[in-house]
């Protein structure tokens, strides 16, 4: 049995200017009173599947154990498409099988059940908000410490998206742009703790064909205004501009081609 | 005597860039440490006051008994309109007495109060921000248990906004679009449960004079891209796009016209 | 010693689409489970450290004492400036040491340090998001019931900004445009309580050259549409529009100069 947190997360395209997530937040609290419920963000662009997996990916890991986290990015929601409640790494998820899930169910000791238990929904089903019907309730009860296998049975074969995964090829390692940020960062899938793959230090970044360097430790290790690889606070490796937006400078965006090659010793002493 | 959940809602146009929202939850938290405050959104567009009570309405029935919602869109700050407590619904609300609150105080079993008691206030009563002088204090008090009585005497003629109602005429119904959420919907004020008063099933929706076929139940019930009326997520007949937004397509915005009449036999076929 | 209330707010530039936010607050609950987290703002402008001075100044009085405020605006991460931990005014502050506390610093009986102790910091400490990896294990810890001094030496030398400050001259105030909210309305430097030291009362105001008349109470007290100068919810003298937006009217903008003076007597009958 995993212990509980009474914290439970909110991963959402559904934006803040309407009454969705007040609604989902309304059932959440109507089951548990005391949750601590908490937004990742409600700003995933509509029906962006693959962009609610990222995010989910980068924060989830931070919340203690026991935390629940729901991801409502839903395009097929009133189809057969199952919703899952899962188990993995400690935590708890619940969303619909479209691959929002695709870290967590990636990870080792996953349970996913499919949530088919009418007793844990909202009395009347809606085919178009199974946020606040389905996963709001799910959440709920799974934070009040219900088991996620009271939710529905067992399942296997869930959706799993493809996470564009880096690769190492010879001496160097290729990936591509997953996102940008507020900042105008364009963030890569490279983790830095894949470099060691491909020498002990001293590192050349290319991006979309061009150049932009020696991998750096600190925005300040350029002037202000000049553009820099490094790695960032998500751990992966990015484009940056000091105190600007390598995104709007360079055009960088997701899907972009990044490479990262060992310096050349020329380039080590310069 | 209601009980109290312990929550407290939030509907404002303060927006999320401003300190006006967290000096109101920094009242509210000096009052009652314990709150749960819960944002439902801040982005009602400035001064509109039908919209926050659209909003309203659309959210707090979600919420447990005894939760106190603050709606907080006041043009008419610093002049007489009067501030209100409400207990209607066995929730409590407060706001100003301009039309914010017309979901609840239509209901049954309303007691309004006017909020005249000043020791639950704030020292000094800006003339400017009731919302942090006069109901985030108010919302305090009420959720750590406070009678509404107890804020001021009781009230009739409140303001009551005229939230624009579906009509059954003939074998129709007439109503109008109320709102376009974030995916581009068209949400009208027509309830799924009007449909029975004009026959037993089969329905073609108009809208802005153009017909978008027959009522559905889920988004895939038409191709990717395709146009669609169907119930959205708030119960409410509404206009969608597959994957799309009917709002930017077709231009349907607040206000405009639609109606649904029983398809012909020949459409049924179809 | 200071007690706490369990309450910690955030105010940064992190905005809310990306996965920033979500993981500081992930950490500050994995040290706190029960900890209740209030956002301020995360719209501040990226790297705008000015204008998180402002806002904080805006929203942390409103608090109840022991309130841990974190505040990462931060273009200097990485870099040899210091991270803090401050006690002040009965409250908590952590942030960087570039100007963002620059208000409470201000005040009296100020105790500041910095956190160097690295037992309550997360195991790897970045060098791009001190937010999640110093902060708000900082805050956790704080909120928890830890000492300021027991996270790092106490210092002194701290950057304090030049927040402007307004100024009496013969019998005017001469003071500057701070920032213009989500309603256009341009709010300056210059509080209330400052106009008795020019005279017992009737003011004009002149903002950027041009005089917006006699200081009024409320909106209303000029017709529907119409320009005015007021006392805001922040406390300040402000440029309005009554239903409109004076920053889109006048062009109006932060550091635009504004000046109080006395109405002359004519005025005052009018």
């Amino acid at each position: 049995m995993t212990r509980r947190s009474g914290i439970i997360t909110l991963t959402s395209d559904f934006g803040t200017r309407d009454a969705y997530v007040g609604a989902m937040k309304g059932v959440i609290c109507s089951i548990l009173p005391s949750a601590r419920i908490v937004d990742i963000t409600h700003e995933i662009r509509p029906q962006k599947v693959l962009e609610a997996a990222i995010l989910l990916e980068a924060a989830y890991c931070w919340f203690p154990p026991g935390t629940v986290h729901v991801v409502v990015v839903d395009p097929g929601v009133g189809t057969k498409r199952r919703p899952l409640a899962v188990e993995a790494d400690g935590q708890l998820f619940v969303g619909p099988d479209n691959g929002v899930l695709s870290a967590p169910l990636s990870g080792k000791r996953v349970r996913a059940h499919e949530i088919t238990e009418t007793s844990y929904e909202l009395p009347y089903r809606s085919d178009t908000f199974h946020g606040r019907d389905v996963f709001a309730p799910a959440a709920g009860h799974l934070a009040s410490g219900i088991e996620v296998d009271r939710l529905g049975a067992d399942i296997s074969g869930f959706v799993l998206l493809d996470l564009p995964k880096p690769v190492v090829k010879d001496d160097r390692i290729v990936g591509e742009i997953l996102r940008t940020d507020r900042f105008g960062n364009a963030i890569s899938n490279i983790p830095r703790s894949l470099l060691s793959r491909i020498g002990p230090g001293g590192y050349e970044v290319v991006a979309s064909g061009q150049s932009f360097g020696k991998l750096r430790r600190r925005f300040q290790d350029v002037a202000e205004g000049e553009s820099l690889p490094l790695t960032g606070g998500t751990g992966r490796i990015e484009i940056a501009v000091n105190g600007g937006s390598a995104a709007e400078r360079w055009g960088l965006q997701a899907g972009d081609p990044i490479e990262i090659k060992p310096l050349s010793s020329d380039d080590r002493d310069a």
